[in-house]
C-alpha cells in the first residue's frame, strides 16, 4: 500500500468523482475558536466518499473478472458507492442488505442498478450467501475498507486536501476524520504524508464504538464490545481492519471520541453556517473540531464532512434540537 | 456594461469568493427527464451569490472614496454580502434594515462588522436615512443590482458556468437564475454571450412577483403590484433594473414562473439528492428545471441554486411536506 496505488486510483477515477469544496465560515471559526476547514464529501456521487474506493476497486479489477460482476456487503453509503461504481462500468452488481434496513436505502440502491439481495440478520448466513455469489456467478466482493484498492481510492480525498490547503496558504493543520474501519483515514494520510506532510490525521469516532482510538492506544486491534446504539451507523465497524490498522498506527491519532449529541449539533452547524447536509457518522470530524477544542493543537483544523445519507426524522431532530448550532 | 467588466470583477475578486461546484444526481435527472446541473452558490460565503458583486462594487471604488465606507439597503443575502466585504477591505459598512427584520438576519450582519441601522417601515424615510449616511459620513450606497460594477460581479458566476460546462462536455444548454432585480440574471447573461454563446439564460420568478417575466414579454418594465406574499423574499424586487433590464431584454427568456410549493419541493430534493440547503427564492430555477419540463427545450438544463439563507420553520416545512421530493 503506497502513495503510488493512490495516485493511479486518482487516474483512473479521473473526473467520475467530484473535487468536493473545502468550506469554511467565521461563525464556525468563532465557535471552534481556531480556523476550521471542511471536506465536503456530502457533496460527493451518492451522497459520500465511497464512491471514490468504489470506482477505484471495479476500475482496477482485469476486465475479464469486472465483466462477471461484483457484490457487496452493506445497508449504507458503501453499497451507493459500488452500485454507481458497477451501474457506470455496465457490469452488474449484487448488494446483500439486511431485511430490516431503511426502505429509502434499498430504493437507492436498486436505483443506481444494482440487484439487492435481502437476507435476515438472524437466520441467514450472510457469507453464505456472498460465497455462493461469488462460485455460481462469479461475482468479486468489494470490501468497505479492508482492500487496498478501497483504501487507495478513498486516499484520493487525501490528495485534494494536500492541494486544497496549498492554495489556501495552510501548511501545518490536523486533519480530523470520520473513522469507521479506517479506509478513508488511513487513505488520506497515507496522501497527506506524501504531498502535505505538515498535516497530521486524527481519527474520530463515536462514544461506545472508538474502536481505533483504543487500538491506538493500547497498540493492538480492540473490538467493540457492540455493532449498534449510535446514530453514526456510517461509522460503527467491529475493528480496525488489518491493512488499515498498521497504517494508522504508523500516521493517525490520536482518536477522538464525540458523543451522537455533538454529532447532531455539528449537523444543526454545518447546516446553517454552510448550507450542507451532513449525516451523524459524517458530522464527527466537525463535532470534534467544534466541541473538543481542548484536545486539539494549532490554528487550523481540517474537518472531513464524509456523508450526508441521513434520515429525515434525525436531520429534523438535529435542527429542532440545536437550531443554528451556536 | 461589457464583458471586460465582468472579467475585472473576476480579477479584483480572485479567491475572495469561492469557484462553486456544479452538482448533478442521477434521481434529480430521472424527475426531470432531462441531464440537469445545479450551480450551488448557497455554497458561497455568506450562504448566496452577492458576495460576488458586493466585493466587486467595494473593490471598484477610488481608495478614497472606499476608506470612508460603505451603506446598503436589505434585510437579505446582499447585507451579507456588502458587510463581509467591507469588513475584508478593512472599511466601515452600514447596513440600513427594517426593524421587523428577523434577530438572525441581523445578528449574522452585525457578525460580520457592519454597523446595522434599524428603520420603521411604517413611519420611517429610508431614503432620508440613507442620504445623510451619505452626507454626513461621506459613505457610497452599493446598490443591490442596478449597478454596474454589482452586474459584473454578479457575472463572474456565468464565467465560471462557462468554463465548468465545457469541462462537462455541455455545448447547449438552458441556463435557468432566480430572478429578483436581473443582477445576477443579466451578468450571466453577458458573460455566457462571451464565452459560452450555447447556454442560453431564462429567468426564474415566483407567481405574484413576475415582473421580469412581464417586462420581457411585454417589452417594457412592469411593475409587481405588491412586494409581500411569497416565500421567495429573496428574489421579490419591485420592476427590472435601469441597466439590468435592456441586458435581459437583448439575451434571456421567456421567464419562467413558479410556485412557492414548487420551489418548496424543489428544496426537499436538493436537500435528499444533492445535500445542500437552499432557500426558497433560490429554489426557483430547480423548481423550474423540475417540475416546468414543459416549458423547457434541450437535453442540458444547469439551475443557479442562489442562496440557502432559509429560517429553519421554513426548511422544515419543506422537508416534512414534501420527503426526498419525488
Amino acid at each position: 500500500m503506497n502513495i503510488e496505488m493512490i495516485e493511479a486510483a486518482a487516474a483512473r477515477i479521473g473526473n467520475r468523482a467530484r473535487v468536493t469544496p473545502l468550506l469554511s465560515s467565521p461563525f464556525i471559526d468563532k465557535l471552534a475558536g481556531r480556523r476550521v476547514w471542511v471536506k465536503a464529501e456530502c457533496l460527493q456521487h451518492t451522497g459520500s466518499f465511497k464512491i471514490r474506493g468504489g470506482w477505484s476497486a471495479v476500475s482496477a479489477l482485469a476486465a475479464d473478472v469486472r465483466s462477471r460482476g461484483v457484490f457487496a456487503f452493506s445497508s449504507g453509503n458503501h453499497a451507493q458507492g459500488v452500485a454507481l461504481a458497477a451501474q457506470a462500468h455496465g457490469i452488474p452488481s449484487v448488494i446483500l442488505m439486511p431485511s430490516d434496513a431503511p426502505r429509502l436505502k434499498i430504493d437507492n440502491t436498486r436505483a443506481l442498478g444494482a440487484e439487492v439481495v435481502l437476507y435476515d440478520r438472524a437466520n441467514d448466513d450472510r457469507d453464505g450467501i456472498g460465497k455462493r455469489l461469488a462460485e455460481d456467478r462469479g461475482l468479486t466482493l468489494i470490501r468497505p475498507f479492508d482492500d487496498e484498492q478501497v483504501i487507495a481510492g478513498q486516499g484520493t480525498v487525501g490528495l485534494e486536501i494536500a492541494r486544497q490547503a496549498e492554495a489556501e496558504g495552510i501548511n501545518a493543520a490536523t486533519v480530523l476524520v470520520c473513522c469507521g474501519g479506517g479506509g478513508l483515514t488511513s487513505g488520506i494520510a497515507l496522501a497527506l504524508e506524501a504531498h502535505a506532510p505538515g498535516l497530521h490525521v486524527r481519527p474520530c469516532e463515536p462514544k461506545g464504538f472508538d474502536d481505533v482510538t483504543r487500538s491506538l492506544a493500547s497498540g493492538k486491534i480492540e473490538r467493540n464490545a457492540s455493532l449498534s446504539g449510535s446514530l453514526c451507523d456510517a461509522i460503527i465497524t467491529p475493528q480496525p481492519g488489518n491493512l488499515t490498522f498498521p497504517i494508522l498506527q504508523r500516521l493517525c491519532g490520536p482518536g477522538i471520541v464525540i458523543t451522537d449529541e455533538e454529532a447532531l449539533r455539528a449537523m444543526a452547524v454545518a447546516y446553517a453556517r454552510l448550507k450542507i447536509v451532513v449525516e451523524p457518522g459524517g458530522a464527527a470530524a466537525l463535532a470534534a473540531a467544534l466541541f473538543h477544542g481542548d484536545e486539539l493543537e494549532g490554528d487550523d483544523i481540517i474537518a472531513v464532512a464524509t456523508g450526508g445519507n441521513v434520515d429525515t426524522d434525525i436531520f429534523a431532530r438535529a435542527l429542532e434540537t440545536y437550531g443554528t448550532g451556536d
